[in-house]
């Protein structure tokens, strides 16, 4: 248990759920703070006031309309379809340009008026999905920018950096709260709550990493 | 002359109205970047607007009112007033946190989106007041973090970054552009356009430099 107090971006899905628990662990005080771009699924930011509601957790929403205005992408434009497949050549459709910097930048400011350093993503290299802003060089790079960028020392934390979906489950069990990200928790690019459409590359991702959970631990 | 397009972060004063037009003779299409976020003088946007539509620069500006919510400070907020002196420990109350790394993470973000890379900004750090994101070691080290997350070759230039306020003058003069910024540019924290004020630091900055660029060239 750290004394300190911890900002957790907080999307509603599976992963930052499963940091917002893991952050409950070690801060005193945990935050969750989420970002309205107009997603195309208005579920998923109800998914994460819900949560914060049960759980109690303070909860912040700030308005980021602009970054869907900027950067056109199938995550948050209806009329682009999600790709089935990852492209052999260049990034996936999903990808919102400066998502994760942007979200990173302001968590950061948000942090720092409040006297927090602390900073948890729920960002993953190993399910790396050809999302750039995933990668551990580019947390790091983060970091380190916006720490000259505020003359501050943000520590920035990635629990589920080098998880795979297997694991994650498992950190969710062994954190107690495995039904609370299997059933109130979105993941799916159609916008399904648990365990999501089936079909996009989100469910497969998701749900083949809970079946191998269960298999490899015997449940 | 560059045969590529540039953005230019421009917030209608001195130092990037001169980066502005500095831009215009490197490269074959500028597209000037303004953000609105609710400065405390909007004559200040105005000055952007009127120098865009004289000179035929393109000209966009983005709602950035989310940063003034955040991170209060005496240049967006009419009830605090801006220091005569910087402070002797931390940061000045004019500073805006995390001010320069949205400007430049929005810039580049709507940069990719038309296929642009280079994006010029005004920062210096000669005439540095306390600002920890005019810094030059900032600026390089955004510029990694922008290229690595979002898989991209962004160059940020910093044409001003080892010019103090009289050098600045010499490059508006040298680029023909002096009654320009002399004239239709505004620095003045108290929001008076041309030459200012004349009490606030950046009056003060501004004024001692042109005196000294006078002097120095027998003007």
């Amino acid at each position: 248990m750290n004394n300190e107090k911890a900002i957790v971006v907080f999307s509603g899905g599976q992963d930052s759920t499963t940091c917002l628990f893991w952050a409950q662990k070690k801060f005193q005080e945990v935050i969750a703070l989420s970002f309205d771009y107009n997603q195309k699924h208005k579920l998923e930011l109800q998914c994460a006031k819900n949560i914060c509601q049960k759980y109690n957790f303070e909860h912040h929403i700030l308005d980021l309309a602009l970054l869907n205005q900027l950067a056109a992408n199938s995550l948050t434009r209806s009329d682009i379809e999600v790709d089935k497949e990852p492209p052999k050549k260049g990034l996936p459709n999903s990808f919102v340009d400066g998502r994760n910097m942007l979200f990173l930048t302001f968590a950061a400011i948000f942090a720092k008026q409040r006297g927090i350093k602390h900073i948890i993503t729920g960002v993953s290299q190993s399910d790396y999905s050809g999302y750039p802003d995933c990668r551990d060089t580019f947390i790091k790079s983060i970091n380190v920018t916006l720490n000259l960028a505020m003359d501050y020392e943000f520590v920035i934390h990635t629990p589920l950096m080098w998880l795979n979906k297997e694991e994650t489950w498992k950190m969710a069990y062994d954190l107690g709260v495995l039904d609370i990200i299997k059933e109130e928790t979105l993941t799916c690019y159609n916008g399904i709550k648990g365990d999501g459409c089936g079909q996009c590359p989100a469910c497969n991702l998701r749900n083949k990493g809970y079946l191998d959970f269960k298999k490899t631990n015997n449940l």
